[in-house]
C-alpha cells in the first residue's frame, strides 16, 4: 500500500483526529502534508486555533512522516512548538519532514501555515522526537 | 473576583475546552489544577491520550497560571513536552505553576498525572513561556 | 564505587569540564549537585555566564543524575534551556534530577542557579532526554 | 559597517568564543555561518564535541541572525537542542537564520555540521527564541 492510504487509513481510526477533521493531504518517503478546516470548537480565547490544535496537527504530522521511514510503530517522546503568529485562517496545513531517522529514534520538524483568502502565512513551527516501538 | 472564579469564566469561553470538557479545579496565585475525564474523542491511534490533548491541557494550565500572577491577557510563545508514559486513565489532572514571572514573558511548568483506579501517575510534563499582550 | 567518586572520576577526563573549572559537588541516587566558580573566560559580551556553559552546566548535571540511575553510558539527545534572569554571580550550582528513567530514555531536569554575596538566585532551568546507551 | 565586520567586532568582545576559536564566516540579513576548529579542550568524555560547545555554537549563531535583523541587543530567552549524531569532525559549521522576527522576540533556527576529511554531516540542530532588549 502506499504511504498516502496508508496513513489515511490510520488517520481515520485516531478518534480526535476524526472529531477535529483532520485530512492526509499527502505523503511520500520522508514527508507528509495535513490539512484542518476551521470550526469554531478549534478556538481558545481569542478565537485563534487552540494551541492543543496547533500542536495535534504538528505532533500528527511528524508522526506521520516518520511512519513513512520507519513504519506506524512510533511514539512521540518530546515535542517543543513555537507561536509564531496568531494562528487565525480558514483552514491550516501542517508540513512534516524527518531530518534524522533512526533505529531508536527520529528527529522530525514541520511547519504550520494558516491559509486565509487563498494566501499561506506561517503561524508555528515545531520539532518532534519520536520513538521506534519495537 | 477570585483567581478560580476568573479562570472558570475564562474557561467557559473557550469552545476547545468545552468540547473536551476540561474543568478549571483550583487555582492560587501563581498555580492551578486542571481535569479532564477521559472520553473515546480524546483518543490518538493507540487509545492513549492524544497529543493535542496533552499539550491542550499543559498549554491551558500554564497560562491560566500565568494568568493568576500577570493577568489573562497571555499568549503562549513556546512550549516543549515530555512523553514519559502512555498516557492512560479515567481521568488526567494537570498541575501548573509559574517559574518565574516577568514583564514580557512568563516562564511556567505543569506536570500531567493519569488517574486509574484511584491512583495517579505522572505521565507527561511541560515547560511554556507566555508573552504579556499589551 | 559510590555515586559522587565515580561522577567526579569520569568529570576529570571530560577536558572542556577541566577547563571550566566545573566540580562535582554532591551525588546521590537520582539527583547531582554541580559547581562552577565565575572567570571572565566564561562570559558573554555583556559579561554574564556564556549560554554554551548555561548549557553545559545543564546538560552535564542531567547527564550525571542519569547516570546516578542508569550508569555512565548515557548521550543527550535533546535539551531544553529557558534563561530566566542574566546569570551574573561569582559563583554557579545547578541541581539536576532524573524525572523519569527507562530503558531506552531518562527524562531529567535541572535549575541552575546564581550565587553572588551568599545568596543563591534561579537563573536558568532545562530539561535533558538522554538515551542509554547499548 | 556590514553585518559581516559588526558581528566579527562583537564576536572579538566575547571571551568563551575567543577562547573556543569561534569565527563567523558570513553574515548577510537573517542568516549567519560560524565555524569552530576542533581542539581537545572541546571535548566531552567520549571525545565528541562538548554540549556546552554544540549549545553555545547555536546559541550564538541565532543571536547573531537575529543581530543582523533587529540589532545586536537581543538576549537569549529558550533554546532547544537535537543532538542527531556524535559530533565528531576536525571543524564545525553552524549556520543559522531567522525564522520571524518581531518586536519584542525574534525566532531562529540553527543546524550544525562536523566537517571532516572534507565532507559535512549534520550532528545537531536547534531552534532559539530571542527577547530584543529595550
Amino acid at each position: 500500500m502506499d504511504h498516502l492510504r496508508l496513513l489515511q487509513e490510520i488517520n481515520a481510526t485516531v478518534q480526535f483526529n476524526q472529531w477535529a477533521g483532520l485530512e492526509v493531504r499527502s505523503a511520500e518517503k520522508g514527508q507528509v502534508e495535513l490539512a484542518l478546516r476551521w470550526k469554531a470548537e478549534l478556538g481558545q480565547y481569542s478565537g485563534f486555533l487552540h494551541a492543543g490544535l496547533i500542536a495535534g496537527l504538528i505532533d500528527t504530522a511528524c508522526g506521520f512522516a516518520a511512519a513513512t521511514v520507519v513504519g506506524p510503530k512510533v511514539l512521540a517522546s518530546n515535542f517543543s512548538v513555537n507561536c509564531l503568529r496568531p494562528a487565525v485562517g480558514d483552514m491550516f496545513i501542517a508540513r512534516a519532514r524527518v531530518i534524522k531517522p533512526g533505529k531508536t529514534q527520529v528527529f522530525t520538524a514541520c511547519d504550520l501555515y494558516a491559509v486565509k483568502d487563498g494566501e499561506e502565512k506561517l503561524v508555528a513551527n515545531g520539532q518532534t522526537i519520536l520513538i521506534v516501538a519495537n
